[in-house]
């Protein structure tokens, strides 16, 4: 159960719900969003009658929720949420594309590709400063310099930036440079990490793990909402099955169910999710088509020469057609 | 390496490729084709040089075939492979709906689906008159007296049928009614079945094992092209992984995949793929986007009295809009 | 529900059970085992009160079964059933191993295989006379005349033999020849294989599916006692899952969960478990210890040279220590 | 290759070794253990001649190494690593038994539970202060208060403690109180966590991640030797698979192989492999079985009244089963 209250309500309010839940021989959870504070109340809570609360003040709302999570319920929020970042939407009514290398390049090669990227379509910039790598003696990334490269993208060419962030020392400098946080799918179920992120006023792109069920990915959405940062945006890229003929089994599955159960955007990284250049495009094609709302792609101005992840990284021809794509797959809309 | 004979090469000429073969120390096998013989020289061939056949007379073409995979391979044969059913084509350019209940049920109710489908834009009729089922106490299906309805269905509605074949013993009755023979994916490495399945002159749509490599599925339709059938459609149905969000994981990263490796057409049942009647459209968008040849899809005029299987059963306004779905992708073409 | 019969009830009381269940609107199902007659009351039968029963002459007993698998479960037989094959008991308190190549080879590799077999401590002799392979063009098995082999074997060895069945028409020629007859992973789900060997009187070693759930692994159990053969042997052989380190996943976690809910005998193939020659010792030992009662092996006078699985074939002095190893594992029942 | 230098070594003969391989267009990477230093030729390094080195000063021994991973590889240190902590020896002749209660509780119960798990024959104890948890509104352990608790134990009971540490934050805390530091399953590629915990002069007890590939989990070993910690202890807990009658799947099969590939001591959780108290024991005799050199169980004086995991959680009197059966597998080394 989830007590919403109003936007207005003032702390000796909030106190007395949190007492009468705790007569009641329950835990109550305060979790705070950016316009209104909801209070939890945690474990089984099928018991709770919903009368006791009628008579307290400041109470906007009460709403039954049937799933382990909460707050990224649809249940709880109808509504789309939309994500503002710069002038793009995230989860409004287009299709957005973020594209850029799988790492931050020298400063000139970055910002072609930026350039590029921008000209062929896409909305938001991306590349790793800090690259999770499962060598120790693999290249990690340029870190604080590739930040600054970054910071460069933003101001030539205009385009917000996303990159991955690793751990809470390096969040400062992120925070400086970057305009969407991604928490890559080795660092889904990271909680220490989450819950710092639920913190922080800059919108998460939440990878789902490799091995995560959909209800622990949306769970790990629930870390960020519940700790008060309501700017989530999850992210398909693949699971680990047995199948070996791609590098990850992307599971569209998930898609139409994300829209269905829960109000955040839902976007697909088919760059991971196949993990081979010549099927990225029918794979962007098959997860806007299931009704993704953006696509996550590595793309270079020269894959060839890419620092990592080349064999799936797409030359900017085909982000271009990918654009094309999009515009024509929006037209599935008016078919409903 | 396969040896492809020229339409008129005679037994000799065959036999004196097979002798040499021997004369090398490895094995051959003649597979026949319904306008030609190719002969497979078996095991690892990379040592066989070409230029030992250069004299023979006969000799068509010489493929190195470079997969396990021999007959089924683009490598063998370049262009796609487009099977007709009636007035049908599957694999040629427009994508094909074939839908219908789970299981064969009364005349009428069975006519009633078939009579919709076709007017929503199926073009064939799908309904298994033999069901493999997990429990030995569930329904198995009405057997024979479902096969006389489906040729009711051929004949009162004009509809191919496609429907299962669970063994041998039921073939004999199964081919004097059914247009395509369906191969489970409990079956798809019942070999035995395979081969008989490859000595028949009908269609065969093969689905994907559950647990099937890509390798192991395309080694499957070998088996049926190596006996004689040219004639098979791959159908992917969803595989068995740890998520449990869906009946199975729909991984339509194989479709792009079968297209540029293997010459015969692919359709997808995303039915089976997800499990749930209203993800079955998205997915069907996205299964189509992604490249694939038709679809096969579970739909009854009432999903709610369905013998079997209606949790994941579309009604017929649904498959109309897939079927305008359809129309609408097909404008991706233009868009290479 | 299932309602047993004594042994003396007569037809007239069964066809009266069944007119009972038919007027609550339940349909029933008898199966026949080899002293009784049980009648399983098939769908969602938490309704039927037990007292509407009580009068009915030549019951022995109503079983309420809380799994979809009846016949197979403890609940409705508490006592471990052991299969007697020649004067070996499988399922009793000796752990059986049972060994031998994974194809049959000459007649005289065969039966030196098997008398060292023999010397080292197996109890049963193994052997693909017919062999599903993935490939069509792969090897085999020698067929009918490696059965005749596997009689030589049985003669002059005294060894009895198990050889996978792969269809119904070989069958006959596999009866006269074979003690146990193996259905092998691939076959699991063949149901109308299962329902044939439902009907013979041969024991029957039922591998588990490359990815059958539990369930679904003892419902393919049920399938044959349904139909009548309650000698049905389990064996785990590993299932197919993302890690490749090898063959495949040997779950063990089966083995004490069979013994919990069903009387039937578990045993486990490490062979194919884990597919590599050095790990073979080690997981058979676990196996045993985790309360296998008995090891399905493939063992060779000299693997190098087997026809096939030579990478995960055993020499006989290895056999020789896992009979030693199971020995000092019985000493922990001493221990609960 | 992996260049090892004496201990000895001067810095100016580091140096020269890194600008020859330099010269040769590779790269090389330090890594500094507690005894000696070697040097890493990072990349394919396969064209590195070995003569090259021949006359350079310092070198001890030079070792082509073939596997991903190499300091954690037999090919670099062909001898078991035996860990001490405190009196007990993890990864020598006798099997290590580390047990107690998935949270640590009250202080009361928490030293009972370690009294008793002492005398039942447990040489560490395990509980943990900080737990990841899937839900925000879950218990997430006692923090700092519990590792006080912890510190009692040491003091008390004269056990070791092992407690896993879920950030770098509270790492200095961890350092003051815990003899072990475990890194949890979903930590496992979490590298910037692994890096900093290569800094620190205290075992780890590294769990494999639920989706981890063998190589995988041997390169986050690897991070931590390559950051200058040898001591490292290996834990399988179960792979996340299609299969669902246990909570994960117990994968034996790695056992024999970390044996045989790495000198690192393996053990196994079989709390978390099996996930039901009833088929801990079982499965803890067959990890012994395949050779693990420890077991990691959750334990407690009441499982019904467990904070948390109560439902694979023991009781005493089976922990000390467990050692009987420890002891008497011992007997299998015997029969090598």
């Amino acid at each position: 159960m989830l007590i919403i209250m109003n936007s207005d309500a003032t702390e000796a309010q909030c106190a007395e719900v949190e007492r009468v839940i705790a007569s009641l021989g329950h835990e109550s959870l305060p979790v705070a969003g950016a316009s209104r504070t909801a209070i939890c109340v945690v474990g089984n809570d099928g018991k709770v009658p919903r009368g006791v609360f009628a008579h307290l003040p400041g109470i906007k709302e009460i709403v039954q929720v049937t799933r382990p999570y909460k707050m990224v319920s649809r249940e709880v929020r109808p509504d789309d949420t939309v994500i503002e970042v710069g002038d793009v939407a995230i989860g409004g009514d287009e299709p957005v594309i973020l594209a850029g290398p799988c790492s931050v390049e020298t400063e000139a090669t970055t910002l072609e590709i930026a350039r590029q990227a921008r000209e062929a379509g896409a909305r938001l910039f991306r590349a790793g400063a800090y690259k999770p790598r499962t060598s120790p003696y693999a290249f990690q990334g340029l870190g604080e310099e590739g930040l600054h490269t970054l910071a460069k993208v933003r101001e030539e060419v205009g385009l917000p930036v996303v990159s991955e962030v690793v751990d809470t020392e390096s969040l400062p400098l992120m925070l400086e440079h970057v305009d969407v946080l991604q928490v890559g799918a080795r660092n889904m179920a990271n909680y220490q990490l989450l819950k710092r992120l639920g913190k922080v006023d800059r919108p998460i792109l939440l990878k789902r793990g490799l091995s995560a069920t959909f209800d622990e990915w949306l769970m790990a959405a629930e870390y960020l909402l519940a700790n008060g940062n309501e700017k989530v945006i999850l992210c398909e890229r693949g699971i680990r099955t047995f199948s070996q003929h791609a590098r990850n089994t992307l599971d569209l599955n998930v898609v139409p169910l994300v829209r269905r159960l829960s109000h955040l955007p839902i976007i697909v990284d088919p760059s991971h999710g196949v993990g081979e250049t010549s099927r990225v495009r029918p794979m962007s094609r098959a997860a806007l088509a299931a009704g993704a709302q953006g696509l996550l792609l590595e793309a270079h101005v020269d894959p060839s020469r890419a620092y990592s992840d080349g064999q799936q990284t797409i030359p900017i021809e085909t982000l271009a057609g990918i654009v094309r794509d999009a515009q024509h797959l929006q037209g599935l809309e008016q078919l409903e």
